[in-house]
């Protein structure tokens, strides 16, 4: 669905819909205690990567960790290392609040969390595993885990499946509620006050909400052309168009550069930005954001109010204790 | 002495000339132990500031801290943060090295280390005490310190032109040897190696060389444009030009946008970089003084090597123990 540039006005209309749309709740299942504390196990166990150094928490940090100024769900490296010290290739999303994402990767490759895991996992530049069977064997190898999975699933059978969906369940309650702009958006209008309040009516008019629509600052199942406007300079400072995007995974032409948009919740603690962690400055980010896909330079004042505006979309982080690794 | 991009090859060929003359070797004087211990501990004592809460060492971190990847010198943020909690103005340079600068400050309007240190003591954004007889009388008022100046100088006055003496001692004596880089051009012609060696011939070849001169990989006495292609997008993302540099030391309107140069020794370590702390990321940083200062994209390759080059110009960091304060 990428449009022309001139089909502005028509597509912003669209997003306002969707963004209304993607208000209505959601029916929540109360997640299972032993799934999720199986799954937190395997999360943290590094003893899944092949060089047994990387586990899903080394790139998407959950607790206060050193050269890390918050948990931010990520790291703070552009790209993360993985098994054998190799580096990735874009940079590590944030889990938190991965559950309302419909599409997982940057380029939107996988469709639920289950689906996403087969990646990391098998990934050489992550965790490295060669194959889901090898992963299951190593879980195998670690006799502690029998009862964990005879808990959550009631009997001691270990699979891939019942590894993701246990991963999946725990992931699904990382949830950071409670900003200042949740708070706004459900009626407490003494939530955002001041420059927070004029840097969120510039996002709505300058028209970043047309793809950071709220509450989740994303969208749902839909893709932007990244950059819109495919500045010469801007790539060659940053190298957005080095990366294909979406095209990499589908391999249709209508994919090349195509992005999964990335939700703006939490930003102030996930940087660095973009696809490639480009840049960590968040007001840079701004910046590069209305020039290549608005096509407009925002002023100094449009810039730092928006920037105050996306402040207050950090939620409250909650406390993760590390779980015990069975032996 | 801005001059005209044309006159490039002119200017790179003094440059080379004004390189090697800064190969010379200098006069050391030895530190003596006293002075520079009882600087040390004026450096670290953050009661030399109004709110009794910065210390010349809550800016310049000699020591591993929380949020920091290495003991930089500086600090990890575009602009520090000084009493109260107010915000700086331009990116702390590193004291790493520092006796190897004729100026301080991004501005150079210092020529002595004892000259540029009033500026922070009394900068009501920094350690904003009213004056210097109000610092000194703050010293004054901690009776340990009498012996220490006593031993430092021979008797218990306590006076700035001391204090500052013995603090920029301290300063001279923090400098890393041993880069790489170094033992390439002592004539270890083994210490560069492939992609570096390579990036070094790049360094030289396209031009960076030209005020990053080595061995300091700056330039003494020289001021640079900076942007000298003043371009419109890269003051937009990173607004360069706000700042007008030199010229709001001297009101010359000669040195609008000059700045000293600053040395890359180190570069790993001391991010973010430019005056304004622009950017953290090295390879972006190469890419911008290509574009704003030689006029040229740099091609991935380019900035790549000369990355490569520039991390072997990370010297062995001392192992600095915080000091006991008097009391």
């Amino acid at each position: 669905m990428y449009c022309h540039p001139k089909s502005f006005p028509i597509l912003i209309s669209l997003m306002l819909v969707f963004s209304l749309y993607g208000q209505s709740t959601q029916e929540v299942t109360p997640p299972d205690p032993y799934k999720v504390a199986l799954g937190k196990t395997l999360f943290f166990d590094s003893r899944l990567s092949l060089d047994q150094s990387v586990s899903c928490h080394s790139c998407h940090t959950l607790i206060q960790a050193p050269n890390l100024k918050h948990p931010s769900g990520a790291d703070s490296s552009r790209f993360s290392i993985g098994i054998f010290g190799r580096v990735g290739t874009r940079n590590t999303p944030t889990v938190w609040n991965v559950v309302e994402r419909q599409r997982l990767f940057w380029d939107g490759r996988a469709d639920s969390l289950e689906g996403q895991m087969t990646g990391p996992f098998t990934d050489p530049r992550e965790m490295g595993m060669p194959s889901l069977k090898a992963l299951v064997d190593r879980v195998k190898q670690i006799p502690g885990y029998l009862e964990l999975f005879k808990k959550a699933f009631g009997s001691r059978d270990i699979t891939f499946s019942r590894m993701s969906h246990a991963i999946a369940a725990f992931e699904k309650t990382l949830v950071t509620e409670h900003s200042l702009v949740e708070a706004f958006l459900n009626g407490n209008k003494e939530a955002l006050k001041g420059d927070a309040l004029l840097g969120w009516e510039r996002f709505k008019r300058i028209g970043c909400i047309s793809c950071h629509g709220a509450p989740t600052f994303s969208q749902k199942d839909y893709f932007q052309m990244f950059p819109i406007w495919n500045r010469e300079e801007l790539n060659y400072l940053y190298g957005f168009n080095r990366d294909k995007g979406r095209f990499t995974a589908t391999g249709i032409p209508f994919d090349h550069h195509r992005w999964r948009i990335p939700s703006l919740k939490n930003i102030e603690i996930t940087a660095p930005y973009f696809h490639n962690g480009a840049t960590d400055d968040l007001e840079t980010a701004i910046r590069i954001m209305g020039y290549a896909q608005l096509n407009r330079q925002l002023s100094k004042e449009d810039a730092i109010l928006i920037k105050t505006f996306l402040l207050n979309l950090t939620g409250r982080i909650p406390i993760v204790s590390p779980p015990r690794l069975p032996e």
